[in-house]
C-alpha cells in the first residue's frame, strides 16, 4: 500500500465531512448571536487549513483493522479528532504566543486584529487570547459531541469516550510540562522524551487508535497491543518533525526551518548536541536558541554542530529503531489484516521518510 | 422543606466525594511528573473552596425527582458539575484577570507567584495564564470522565453527555459574548439578559437538571418542562447575585460589595439605572464603573442612583416574577414529587432571598 497516497485520499473525505459539519452548525447558531457565528466561522477556517489528517486516518484505519464495516460513519466520526486538534492547537498557540499556524494567523491573532479594527476598549491581545480560550473550549465540546452522537453502540462509545478523556487529560499533563520547559533553564533528554511521549505519542498516535478500536469493542489487551505500536511510532513521528523543523526544505515544509531554533525549542537534536558540544559550541547554540534576531549564519552554525556532534545521526537512528518496534508490536495480532493493517504498517515507515 | 439546610447538608456529601476523588487521583499521577501532581493539588484546593454546591444539588435532586433510587452513585456523579465549574471558572479568571476567587488566589495567580519564587525565565503572568488554561482543560476532561464512568445505563449516559456538551458549547457562546461585552462601549438590557441566559440560566440551572433527568431516561418533553423551570430560575438567581454584589453585607458575602462596580460589570442594575438616569447621574455612574480608584463615596452614590431610578425595585420584582414562572412550569408534571420536587420548589425561593 502507498500509505502517503492513501492518507491524501482519506484527507479529502474527512475535510468534506468537516465542511458539511460547519455548514450545518453555523446557520443554527445565528439565533444565538452574530459573535457566536463569527467564532464558528473562525473555527471552521482554522480547522480546514492544509493538514495531513494523520490522526483522523489513524482512527479510521484502526477501526477497519478491527473489523469495522461502516466506512461512511467512521469517516464522519473521524472528525472528532480533527476538532480535538483544533481545540488543543488554539490553546497551544496562546501559550506559545504564536502569530501563525499553518501559514495563517492564529485564532488569538485574528481576534486581536478584529479588536483593533473595531477600536474596542482595553488590550487587544488580552481580548484575542480570551476569545481564543473560548473558541478552543467550544471546539473541545463539539469534538466530544461528534463521538457521543456517532452511530455506534452506546456501550462502545462510553468506553471510547472514557479513553478519550483519559488520554486528553494526559496530554494536559504533557502541556503543563511543556510550559514549564519553556521557562526553565536546563532541560535534558528525559524531559524532552517525556514531553514527546505525553504530547505526541499519547495524543497523535495512541488516542485515535484506542478510540477506533474501542468503537469496535476491543479488549484491554487489544488496547495494550495498539499502545505498543502507537507510543514508539508517535515518538518517531515527533523526532522526524524536529529534524524537518531544522533541516527540512522550506518550500516543501511550508514554513521556516529555523523557527524551532528561534522559538528556543529544546528538541532532542539540541539536547543531544549540547551533551557532546565543546564549550565554544555550547555558547554558539545558547546564543542562537530562542534568539528573535537569529541570522541565517547562526542557524547554519547550529545545524553544523548538530551534525558533527552526531546528534542528527542519533535522532535518525532512534526514529528507525522506534518504527521497527512499533511494527513488531502489531505482530501479536496476526488476525488484524486488510487495508487497516496495511495502512498502519505503511504510515509508520512513511512518517520518518516524509519531507513535510 | 428547608432548602437552605438541605443544600448545606448535601454540600458536605459532595465535598467528601471530591476529596476522595482527588486523594485517589493524585498518587496515581506521581508516575507522570511532579508538575502533574502539583497541577492536581492546585485543582483540588481550588475545587474544594467554600461554595454552595448548588449545581451538584440541582443535579442530584432532579435525579431523585425523576424517580432515581441510587443515592450514593448520584452524589458521587454530581462531582462532574463541580469539576465543570472549576474548569469554567479557571478559564474565566484568566479572561477577567481576577486575582482572587472565593477569597483565595486564582490558579493563574498561584502559578505566577510560583514562577517568581523559582526565578524562572520569561513573563510570570503569561506562564501563570498558560498553566491555568492547562489546569482548566484537565478539569474539563476529569469532569466529563466522572459522568462517562458513572454506574448508570450506557444509553442514558450517552444522552446525558450529549446534553452536557451541547450545554457547555452554549455556555462558550455566552462567554464569547461576555468578553465582547467587556471591551464594547455600550451594552443594553438585551445584551445583559442574553449573557445571563447563556452563562447562568443555561449552565447553572438547565445543565444539571437535564443531565440528572437524562440519567433517569427522561424524554425530550420532560426536558422542555425542566428548561421551563431552569431558565427563569437561573436568571432570577443571577439577578439576586448582582443585587448582593452591590447591596449585600460584605461579612455574609465574604467579598467586597463594590467589586462588580470596580470591575465595570454591566449588570441589569446598572443598565436599568442608566436608562432612567439624568445626565449628571449618568456621568457619576460612568465615572465609577470600571474605576480601579473607586471610593466608598462613589460606590454609595451609584447605589443611591440605582435605588432612586427604580432600577433596584425593577430587578427585585423581575426576580420574583421569574421564580413564580419557574415553579409554575413544574406544575406540568404533577407526578414529579418527593424530596426532589420539594427541593426544586424551595431552592427557587431561597435563591432570591439569600444573603450570600
Amino acid at each position: 500500500m502507498d500509505a502517503k497516497k492513501t492518507l491524501a485520499e482519506f484527507a479529502v473525505q474527512v475535510e468534506a465531512e468537516l465542511d458539511r459539519f460547519f455548514n450545518k452548525l453555523i446557520p443554527e447558531t445565528q439565533r444565538i448571536a452574530p459573535e457566536a457565528v463569527q467564532a464558528l466561522e473562525i473555527l471552521h477556517e482554522y480547522t480546514l487549513r492544509k493538514a495531513k489528517r494523520l490522526r483522523a486516518a489513524l482512527f479510521y484505519y484502526t477501526y477497519l483493522m478491527l473489523g469495522g464495516q461502516d466506512k461512511a460513519e467512521a469517516v464522519k466520526t473521524s472528525m472528532f479528532i480533527e476538532l480535538v486538534q483544533s481545540y488543543l492547537l488554539i490553546h497551544d498557540d496562546v501559550m506559545d504566543q504564536d502569530l501563525l499556524r499553518r501559514g495563517k494567523p492564529t485564532v488569538h491573532t485574528i481576534y486581536k486584529e478584529f479588536h483593533k479594527q473595531m477600536s474596542y476598549r482595553q488590550d487587544p491581545l488580552h481580548f484575542g487570547e480570551s476569545e481564543a480560550i473560548n473558541v478552543g473550549d467550544i471546539a473541545c465540546h463539539l469534538a466530544l459531541d461528534v463521538l457521543t452522537t456517532a452511530n455506534f453502540p452506546a456501550e462502545n462509545k462510553i468506553k471510547a469516550l472514557h479513553a478519550l478523556n483519559r488520554q486528553i487529560t494526559t496530554v494536559g499533563y504533557g502541556q503543563i510540562l511543556d510550559v514549564f520547559g519553556s521557562v526553565q533553564e536546563k532541560i535534558g533528554e528525559t524531559d524532552v522524551m517525556r514531553i514527546h511521549n505525553y504530547k505526541t505519542a499519547v495524543y497523535t498516535y495512541e488516542t485515535p487508535l484506542l478510540v477506533g478500536a474501542l468503537l469496535m469493542g476491543a479488549s484491554d489487551k487489544d488496547g495494550l497491543v495498539l499502545s505498543g505500536y502507537a507510543i514508539p511510532a508517535g515518538i518517531a513521528f515527533q523526532i522526524q518533525d524536529d529534524i524537518l523543523g531544522m533541516f527540512g526544505d522550506e518550500d516543501k515544509l511550508g514554513k521556516a526551518n529555523d523557527s524551532d531554533l528561534r522559538e528556543g525549542k529544546h528538541t532532542l537534536l539540541i539536547v543531544k548536541a549540547l551533551e557532546k558540544a565543546t564549550e565554544a559550541e555550547t555558547e554558539l547554540i545558547k546564543k542562537a536558541l530562542g534568539n528573535p534576531e537569529l541570522t541565517d549564519e547562526m542557524a547554519d552554525t547550529v545545524r553544523e554542530i548538530v551534525k558533527c556532534t552526531g546528534s542528527l545521526e542519533y535522532s535518525k537512528n532512534l526514529a528507525v529503531k522506534l518504527v521497527k518496534e512499533a511494527k513488531a508490536a502489531l505482530a501479536a495480532r496476526p488476525q488484524w489484516q486488510g487495508e487497516g493493517r496495511a495502512f498502519l504498517d505503511g504510515i509508520a515507515d512513511y512518517m520518518i521518510n516524509r519531507e513535510f
